[in-house]
């Protein structure tokens, strides 16, 4: 398994073309806009190679792998078992409060990863397609390098309210654009992607279910960041990136808890066919639709809990430094924030407990519980922000930033009307408030983005009118209110 | 085991002392206020007599038990693995699916059952005391016989801010009125029992940690219904309980979905020594209480999804007999009450998943969940209500009675005026409108009841504050924010 | 202006058709489902013509009317300005704080004839027809004789999803069957009306928006109470009528509090001209439901404010009683209910200050402002009744009744069990109880029914969908974003 | 009256000093952190100067005084009738909707200058003081001179559970630190203070309510901006001023939309006592307090309902571009804006129309309404920019920045990538998200910043506990429920 150190090197060994804020930059993962999240995916690398740096976690990150017979990196893992599930939701919380923002979209990649393993053996055994094999081939050398995939699944889309092969512009979904003896040409963009340029590989799936007419856009295959014609636009425009065009100081734990994204580029791409996974197979994108968003709600809802957990002990610190800790409206926040993250942690747990084997072994949260999870995520995390900003108060978004601290005799006045509780550090809590803006979505959209690119809730609600069984709901109530026989 | 028969017969062959609104009764269990909760007893026995019934409910409804080696009602078991905790949340589900309301408060049952189990067996542990081989004996004798067990758990309470020993009247909580060489003599009364004349056992325990000088408090004992000195009072106060003066016909399923319960005076009882299983160790108290309420949290939240599953069936019921089945605004009401339904659903099973075995085997769910599913309950239960009581119309509350439409020509001009979309039967949606205002609460607490007397939410927010992990939060976030040093 | 005595006397001088469960009652006024009602309404007639009687409430409750010239109720008086609605809003309050239950619908009455007053005036203005003189006429001398009016709005209706002439029965809406030189004769029904057979006068209009080949069921007419054809059937299938078969000590406030309502039919009924107000003119059912609707929602939401004030006070004395009044959870829920009671207050004042004249002179209250004030209205007598629920505990629905407590020994014991914190009196916590039981909805639709019979929240919300301005605001958004220019 | 032009050249004209991320600016007013705030300062003196530029607006922005006896800019107006504050609410809903953004804090410099008008005409009724004279003397200077005032509040406060003066450090709240025959010297600092360095004048009063030991602490002047020891440092460390950084075309609405706040620092400041408005008077700090909050609630609830009127216009555009503005969950959305943004309206407008007079004759919006007005307020945008985020989807928070979409080739296919529904321009698209982006609050704390900063709702539920006739309450219920004799 590779080290955070190795990590590093891996990155500065892939030329992969990246721009940020307008210019092409060959030292991207460097650059502060990207850095911290560089940072965070060397952190899952790191509590797993060295178990002596976080024991706890480093069970939970490292697994056994029956591809190759050896320990791999969890987020790498088929899942197949409820305990691999819990495992996961464990994982996600716990990296969650370590690293206070996104770990470079690896949540993304696993559920992709699960999704097309149990889609490619479906599809192989009702068509005798060759897809599965390839990608355990495929999986088998990510498990053996210890390699980080993205998942990639949010198309352009255009007009929303068409599918793909209706949109005036025939890109607007990633397409097939010409089929090869030896692979296929791909064109198109996925826009918005968690770790886009960090990772090795990046894995393609469509990202919503097709139609017969689809078939152009039903494709699914793996390509390294520096293939020819996958082009990398880092998100400048996301509020929190902006913070890293600012001095360093200023940033707070500048060295994780800034989210990143990119646009990516497919421009006429190449892909042999071994990295092919489904080329036309349009009635697969249900399902694979479906699975990809089941267990990416399982990850990013027990991401939240950790989420949730580093609030309140934001906000214990900040009420603290302003001497109001003990205040029985700080506590009841404080108690509404902790019910809100055992809810959502239980919802997952019960979505593990309910879970079923797909044919390939591959295990399934269950539906219902893990989208009522998703649509209770969505309010929590807004109302944990609401709370630690009631709580911390006004520094959260109106501080001194490090240059004017610096300023003579005015940095010393600035630092004597920002100190709290007697015995408290002031710069402490210049630094938790910082902390605490970026928590709470004061700063933008470090954990709201998720809520909301993974989906509108309207879509997370569906599953609930097609999936409750209503009909059986209704016979009771006939059968107690003496419409029908009860016998 | 018992057929349904066999059990209204056992309630022929006691002689408790039942007072109904101002009467002693000895044929209490026919009498209107009572017979619904019966009948829904009844049920318990015969799904599990009888597969044929309901085959799907039946397997739940039936345990194997390893005091007796055989098959027995599953209410009785012992708790003993997550999946024990699973099947009891799915037999509440779907036995409240059957019955519409209470079944004679047999969950109260289980959780008592099994918090006293996991008690003694820790006290003897510590003490050497012969509680836990008492307890066993018991269980034993009523797992054998069949018997139905009613948890007696609220005390008077008197001045709430109070403890018990510093009570102005020594009786407002159970107590010990004097320990003799064979048994010992009890005083006090149990108010608002569910299910509390119409089981062939009660099993009485403390409502409330103690402290140490409430030692006369700490008593936990067996008692059959028809023992000296117990005397049972119908609650017909109660708004539900006073439809069953009415005549059977408004009440729509008169043969359920009633809510029944009892106060029980135990007007100096005594009670033999084999039947004691706490006398004094009021530090057991706290397990007791802690486990009782986290057990029976389970069971009352599983019901509830029960309880949701008949609302929405009756919702639709109702939409369609007014014509407006399909309209946007009715499914969105349905989607809530779903996605209401699973989320509930999920956090029990994660308290299921995270569940962790007491020393004597029986396992606990886990107590952050479980309390957080009740606190959702809470909210869950009145907007159900207020969603099916909006979709059902003013019907649900003004509606002709049984006596109205029997009246000559009115009667006929009252069936004309109450029909509804053609092809739809006007007595089915008049009927259908009783069970949908007996599920709503609108005709009184069916539902509401438990909610409240399970204790109010201040209670159950108490274990977030004790239990949460603040301290761990705060260390993370000031790992993060650069307060304390990350290594 | 009449007394309260005098109001009693003049129901006995009626002679309604009036059947209450199964069985025509010439004494109707005094049967105990109708009695409190009456109580009600004759209290409204008291606090006017009794200065004495609470000073405060009889400023609010006495009008001039420049009909008459002289001293009226409040409630029959025409609304010619913003302070005339805000005298409304007040009187509703106040007026629900003494009685704790509908006053007989005199709010219906006020807002049935305050847009009839307004729409006849526009139709003749249109037409030349002759309504508004009619009805001046007819107003005059229901304020002279100091008359108490119902309204009856709500049709039986049949398939919701259909107009009134394509319904497959032709008298669930109500309408003219025969057009006579010296009148009309009218058939069909109007359901659930609040203080049906204990008025006066009846006041009929259309209950939705009709179009063009509805013509037969634009009518709107005024009907004695014993006119013939006019037959009453009270409601006693809602929870809380049958409260009133019980023994009174059992029903608390016995005086008031029971919400009463009652089924109206038209069987044939000959309507002279003279009180015929609309008659065929389809057009006008349009303002004059919106009308209505928007009066009735100022009035109903006074109402309310009122009733969690009670709600309020009810709480607060259950918690003395139970020796919780300081607890910290205590006093957050009285100031929860305390901000649901202004917001809803400060609402109605907003949407009488924002009010405007119709052509007649009769001012309309703000119609989004209302409306919002009905959608907020639902959901916190919801609350309202949970947080009384939950400060008051189990006693609000268990208690033993009269009977019980009457019981020899028995009664003692129960009395002995149930007492309170030290220095309360226990006959005054159960009395407590079973008005907060009512309060609060436990013990059936008091305070719910009108939430419900007032029209589900989808049509409340229709109002935002036709009349927000979103053009203009989507012109602003363009503007500040560049996308059309500022200039 | 000034014209903006003119108001423009007059900060030109002041030398105050002022720090923008570390460095003293003299032309402060043109960096890209502050400019948009001096645009929409400047647009309120436009709108007023010219009747042609928006006629509706202008009604609102002019007002007649009686200090002066002619035409002044309204935000400078004493509130004199219940009018005046209805015109107030329109004013900031309107003016919100033509900037986007705050407008240099206005409305808190609206809300010191009414409540220091009232209570300093309180006080020298009482002492015999000159305060009021004082201060009428300087609002005449700043209405004839048509001047922009800043009203400082808020002070650095330190150990929140501590007084003023039992802070280690007596400068934690602004004092007075010595009396001369002609003036006074003032030490201390204001926090986070909106419009702070371009507003002609400051005026200065005390955060929170002072007792006898605080007498220091009592103190309200008037400043200059460019008076000597009075130094300004920009919060730059707020997520939005960051933005300012960057590129303008990457802003959006550059021109207005950007919230600007300084810290303020009185580095041992001399006022003359013509200036001087309170000096040691702790008993009315309360009163002025008091009063600031509740006008300044008034206000700011004004202000949101433009914002929300904003917010649909950006959802219903960016639901258009994408193709989805007729979805049935999208229009849902936007009633549920239209709802909060007129419930939020009618509590103000209710507040205005119960207002009443102080002895000064400045009217005080009713406390109880406006602060349910401000409770609702801080849920309600929160809601708001959820539901805007939810409809415009994952452009609001990744899109490429003006710099990328500059790159040659890159940035056609970035436009190509980011088209919506075929006939609508992708640009535009951009542009509208960028401004959603900034409402939504994803951006930072544009609107979130004065929910927080204008205290906790903790405080202004504070009012409930203390206001609330729970006494009356308590009786009413305890007459009904037969506790005592009803007459």
């Amino acid at each position: 398994m590779m080290s955070g150190k190795e990590y590093l090197e891996s990155l500065r060994a892939m030329k992969p073309s990246v721009y940020i804020y307008g210019k092409r930059d060959p030292e991207y993962y460097s650059h502060p806009a990207i850095a911290p999240a560089v940072n965070a995916v060397r952190e899952t690398y790191e509590v797993a190679a060295d178990p002596a740096l976080d024991p706890e976690l480093h069970v939970l990150a490292v697994a056994e792998s029956d591809l190759t017979g050896g320990k791999i990196n969890r987020f790498n893992k088929i899942i197949q078992s409820k305990e691999d599930l819990a495992m996961r939701m464990k994982l996600q919380r716990a990296m969650m409060r370590r690293t206070g923002g996104c770990f470079g979209g690896r949540c993304v990649a696993g559920a992709v990863i699960n999704a097309l393993w149990s889609v490619t053996f479906d599809v192989d055994a009702e068509k005798g397609t060759p897809y599965h094999a390839r990608f355990r081939a495929f999986m088998k050398m990510v498990q053996e390098k210890d390699l980080t995939v993205a998942g990639n699944i949010t198309d352009a889309k255009g007009d929303r309210s068409l599918p793909p092969h209706q949109q005036p512009d025939p890109d607007l979904f990633v397409r097939i654009e010409e089929i090869r003896p030896d692979g296929i040409v791909v064109n198109g963009a996925k826009l918005q992607q968690s770790g886009a340029p960090i990772a090795h590989e990046r894995l393609i799936v469509p990202t919503t279910a097709l139609g017969p007419k689809d078939e152009a856009y039903a494709v699914a295959f793996a390509v390294p960041g520096d293939a020819p014609g996958v082009i990398h636009v880092n998100d400048t425009a996301c509020a929190n990136a902006k913070f890293s065009m600012m001095d360093a100081e200023d940033i707070g734990n500048a060295e994780f808890g800034m989210h990143q994204s990119a646009h990516i580029i497919f421009d006429h791409v190449f892909i042999p066919n071994e990295r092919v996974f489904l080329c036309g197979e349009w009635k697969a994108s249900r399902d694979l639709v479906h699975r990809f968003s089941d267990l990416q709600r399982l990850a990013s809802a027990s991401c939240r809990c950790g989420h949730i957990d580093l609030c309140m002990g934001a906000a214990m610190a900040m009420a603290d430094y302003n001497g109001v800790a003990g205040k029985a409206h700080i506590q009841e926040k404080l108690v509404d924030m902790s019910v809100d993250a055992e809810t959502l942690y239980g919802m997952v747990a019960g979505s593990a407990y309910l879970s079923s084997p797909t044919p390939s072994g591959m295990y399934l949260p269950e539906t219902l519980t893990v989208n009522a999870a998703k649509l209770y995520m969505n309010d929590a995390i807004l109302k944990t922000g609401q709370r630690l900003a009631e709580i911390g108060g006004g520094i959260l978004i109106t501080r001194p930033t490090g240059r004017d601290l610096a300023v003579p005799k005015i940095g010393e006045l600035l630092k004597k009307y920002h100190q709290g509780r007697a015995g408290t550090d002031t710069m402490d809590r210049i630094k938790m408030a910082r902390l605490a803006e970026s928590l709470s979505g004061l700063s933008g959209p470090t954990t709201i983005l998720s809520v909301i690119a993974a989906g509108p809730p309207a879509t997370q609600r569906l599953n609930f009118r097609l999936l409750s069984d209503f009909g059986r709901n209704r016979k009771a109530a006939e059968r107690l209110a003496g419409v029908v026989s009860r016998k």
